[in-house]
């Protein structure tokens, strides 16, 4: 691999990327490839010796089998909106899949969309709705993420509760392996027992196993009527019974259920110069929603919380006071940088531990760090928590010098509780030393193995996800 | 694998059988195993050197220890209901689920439940039911049929439209591998992004890459409100139309959509003495669930049908009627065995392409044999059909002397139209020929790499699946 130097750039007669490029369109050679090289957080700068952008399948399969026959690394990129570095270059091709861009399809029969890889989340969001379908991943980015990154990182969002994550959203891939050959079965088949489940090996592979070029994606009927609520509770435990009464009774009903510490909730009600809407030490917002209109949830959710005791809270009763309650859960990141910088955290817990491990984790970083502040808040319905940190004293630019020492706490809390280090944004190249903490000596010995067969000459995307 | 011929029974003290036998308790060695070699159709029959029902995790890593070494093949099995002889040994160990059956837990803040891999379906429904909780995998065999073999296979049955395949319900597995190793991930996490999901390659492989010994599933709300309706439509193609707009409208209260044509209806009709509700070319029962009580579903789905065109529509007015109405439905594979013995296929196509492949496979097998009667009914809603075919000249014993050829033609016909010719039975040794048309060459490759990185003495489950 001495090809890949960046010393090759001044590029001989005999330099594989003149070759390259004969085999692909001038317009699929990006000439300005600096911001294509930086991730979206700054964090990450790499380096390509070439960034491509092809427009058709077949000149992606083009650019693997001459990178599979010189041995030359390829990085495959969608948006760029990665948080962990895994779609940063380290030499090599840089294949960023922007121009691969095309909604294919709706099928309405088989409540299906086929998309490009390179199509952007909102975009397909908007196809669907245009074809009065819900198409339901969401998350911060959506307007600049794209589908191949989004499945390539198993991406959650907002709606996991509801409707998955992208795995579940995924019916049918059609990837490019490191050798060129296709792999397609975008056919929309809703049962299917034919082999192994190859689909499921590239979700998640964070572009080390193929590059995602096509999917075939589930759509949803799009909600008529919702009711929205904010529930005050005396402890954690109250919140996460209050989810497992919810479930039971509105069942898929429940879009949303947000846990705010009262901390977080005090931070964004004066950054939004809104009251709280309840006292109490945690809260709760949840949502429900319904295909039918006319459901008169409101009245159904505000019976089923006084019936079980929960009756401090407060429903929206109209757009605007809905709106409301969501803007104090969504300022909490804006309202928490008067702390200064922060260490956050990324992580999934089993719910029934969540109160054990928020305690735990909070007396063990206090004792370290006395002057510690800790903002939860979170996805309770799935499990999932923002679990932010910060160190008043401690000037901002010097806050990452205690990184690896709070990540040591907060990730051995969690490990010890049975979650997971990742829970919605990958591995990459911020967490793979962490991978052996939370995957077996055995496990890790067959991803091995499985990516050595895919990819023999350890081309597509190394150094990432693997440790 | 000389050890292995049927010879060996007679042990020598260097017979390996013989020492596995010393590795375990005397009760976990099956003395009567003749029943437990013949697949429920009576269709297969195999032999094994030893039949075992290890009694806890470790010994299923002992046996497997001992066989990696000894290189001696194991077929796991677990409630021998398997349809596709998948479970039938040809020598060595069949290795028997049965006696690893306890209901683990239940962890209602989570919506799980954890149970080991020989629990029967059934046990699991109504350990979820006291729980006051739903586990929807539902299928004939399901007072039978174990857990790990639900997932091997990646079962169906009656709720995919609404609940998925038993692979959309699997939210953990425990997994002992070909050389004794033992994979778990049995922990609730609803969002996870750390490495390739191994879990999905043990789902639907047939028991040719790892035992499973536990799983962990999810669960869901109960119903509490009820409609059912019959509707007749003058061809398939309203049929499918009618499909989307009731997934549009109802969305997951839609838990039942399935097709019935005139033919079958007035086989099961006669057969059950209950009048057809409608007179129509093809005919629909459409079931819509909700988790709360007192929804007034029969009011809305009726005025929907009546706004949507579809007047020739029978609603179900009482228990008795909505019982009645699912006799007709249930009753049709019996009602049908009046046209003699048949050659029986278990497809999916997009819901898209189910109007046609029914009209020119029919076509074509009416050509090829003027005779035949096919009977077509299934779960239109996730796009499966039961297409039974009846040769009413030919006697019963010489029916499967027609096997191949009308297999041929509704293969070819499920094919050419982007279906599948294993919907929820798997492939196991009835199909593996097929594979290839239905898997490219690239990803029968892999499955064979995966195989052998796996279980590289191929021990494991040989000749089924793959070809």
């Amino acid at each position: 691999m001495t090809v890949l130097s960046p010393r090759t750039h001044s590029m001989p007669v005999s330099n594989p990327f003149s070759a390259l490029k004969n085999l692909l369109d001038a317009s699929e050679i990006v000439t300005d490839p600096i911001p294509l090289l930086t991730d979206q957080r700054g964090r990450y700068t790499g380096s390509a010796d070439i960034v491509l952008q092809p427009k058709s399948i077949e000149n992606v399969q083009k650019i693997m089998r001459f990178c599979f026959e010189h041995r030359i690394p390829v990085t495959p990129q969608g948006g760029n909106t990665g948080l962990c570095g895994a779609a940063v270059p380290n030499g090599g091709v840089l294949l960023n899949l922007s121009k691969l861009n095309r909604i294919r399809n709706i099928n309405l029969a088989d409540n299906s969309i086929t998309v490009d890889a390179g199509c952007i989340l909102k975009n397909v969001q908007q196809a669907a709705e245009q074809a009065d379908r819900f198409f339901p991943l969401s998350l911060a980015s959506e307007g600049s993420c794209q589908i191949g990154g989004n499945i390539a990182c198993n991406a959650g969002g907002l709606n996991v509760l509801r409707y998955g994550a992208m795995r579940d959203l995924v019916i049918g891939l059609e990837v490019v392996l490191p050798d060129g050959e296709s792999i397609e079965h975008l056919t929309p088949l809703h049962k299917n027992t034919t082999g192994y489940d190859l689909r499921h090996l590239f979700i998640g592979s964070e572009g080390t196993l193929g590059i995602i070029t096509g999917a075939t994606l589930k759509l949803f009927a799009r909600h008529q009527s919702k009711s929205t609520a904010w529930v005050g509770t005396p402890d954690i435990e109250s919140a996460v019974h209050l989810l497992s009464l919810v479930q039971a009774s509105f069942a898929e009903r429940l879009i949303s259920y947000e846990l705010i510490s009262d901390f977080a909730l005090t931070l964004s009600s004066e950054f939004s110069k809104l009251s709280p809407p309840t006292q109490a030490p945690w809260h709760v917002l949840i949502e429900l929603g319904d295909s039918l209109p006319h459901q008169n949830l409101d009245d159904i959710l505000a019976e089923f919380l006084y019936e079980q005791g929960f009756e401090n809270a407060v429903l929206a009763h109209s757009e605007a006071e809905r709106m409301d309650l969501w803007i104090l859960r969504e300022n909490i990141s804006a309202s928490q940088r008067k702390l200064g910088a922060s260490i956050k955290h990324d992580i999934a817990l089993p719910i029934k531990h969540t109160a054990e491990f928020i305690k735990r984790c909070a007396t063990a970083l206090k004792t370290a760090y006395p002057e510690i502040q800790i903002v939860v808040f979170g996805h309770l319905g799935d499990g999932s928590l923002h679990y932010n940190t910060f160190l008043p004293q401690v000037l901002s630019n010097e806050v990452y010098r205690y990184e690896d020492a709070i990540n040591t706490i907060v990730y051995n809390h969690v490990i010890d509780l049975e979650g997971t280090i990742a829970a919605e944004h990958g591995i990459g190249q911020v967490k793979n030393q962490w991978l052996p903490q939370v995957r077996s000596k055995a496990e890790i010995d067959l991803m091995r193995a499985i990516k050595a067969q895919l990819d023999p000459h350890n081309i597509l995307n190394p150094g990432k996800l693997l440790p």
